[in-house]
């Protein structure tokens, strides 16, 4: 086997090392996109270049929800058609979509990037736990359901956040445990993450 | 379930829809890179995206070779230490890559850009032939191996060049037959690959 560097061109070797740090994308498909784009039309891939270049620009987070955004407050935030009197409580952004998709929940979310982890130093103040419990001093919001993780990390959290929550009075609640365990909520199914919703229990 | 437009910003969105384009990226897959991507930092992701833009400005094809390079003729065209009386043909610029991992092969290559194929109308104008029997004009090429890909495309543009060249008099080998039938060689491990390099067959 050679060990030397593979005989392709810098920039094609450079693609193919950047292209290999994204989730999911080992060196062999990190090869096989590279010379697709090769092949690509330039419109193509400049579009490629200039959108990954333009999401790092505008998108920011909600200083409410905490959701990526390009407005502030988000799009979901200032909706009159939203349920302003329920949160849900996710771990990432991209849970929301997941949520969304099953078409079935109405109210506003919390985003809190992050589960808190005692094994990997994630305590309370590491993720926004206390910009929820800031939301809910007027009174508006009279149910948080937490849609955590349902793993170690997302139970615990989940856990926490009930024993700071509940003494407030307003209802928590927990997504129901259709999910099987070990679960991210990004990749669940429609009808488990409907079912899930709809048997949410109170803590 | 949800009907409408996927409650994300529209950056975000249009990442999610370009990153689907690529080869091996379903729509689940383009939103983990691209929420990825939101958390990733700056230099990072200019960094993918400059080297996206770059691929495209400095990559041009060897106009000996028709590999894809940054300088004509290629590194491998203009190496000294290159056997110039072998030639390899692969169909596509990455068969390159993985024959040379093997660091059993120290001749040319010859890159047709595709394979001779009547069911999809390539016939053998479409891809590089002319080009690889004009290299045999001086009389330098002894060998010309033929690494085509293991299936019928690959196997007919096998058979038509060994047609083409074995009446100049130039040495005409295949790969060995170690690779299973439908192989496509770029995923061909090292091992089967060094195996069918050195039991290649004279046609």
């Amino acid at each position: 086997m050679n060990q030397g560097p593979i005989p392709a061109a810098d920039a094609i070797n450079r693609l193919i090392q950047e292209l290999s740090k994204l989730p999911g994308i080992g060196p062999k498909s990190a090869q096989r996109i590279t010379y697709y784009l090769l092949r690509a039309p330039h419109e193509q891939t400049g579009l490629l270049s200039d959108t990954i270049r333009e999401v790092k620009q505008k998108i920011t987070l909600c200083s409410t929800c905490y959701n990526v955004t390009d407005v502030d407050p988000c799009p979901l935030c200032r909706s009159e058609q939203r349920d302003h009197s329920t949160v849900c409580v996710v771990e990432q952004p991209q849970d929301i979509l997941a949520i969304e998709h099953t078409g079935i929940y109405h109210g506003l979310y919390h985003v809190l990037h992050g589960a808190i982890s005692p094994t990997e130093g994630v305590g309370s103040g590491d993720v926004r736990i206390r910009e929820l419990t800031d939301r809910l001093q007027d009174g508006t919001i009279q149910e948080v359901i937490l849609a955590t993780n349902t793993n170690l990390e997302g139970e615990q959290t989940a856990l926490y956040l009930n024993h700071v929550i509940s003494p407030t009075g307003v209802r928590v609640t927990r997504l129901a445990h259709g999910l099987p365990f070990g679960t991210e909520l990004e990749y669940a199914d429609d009808t488990t993450l409907t079912r899930a919703i709809e048997g949410r229990q109170k803590l």
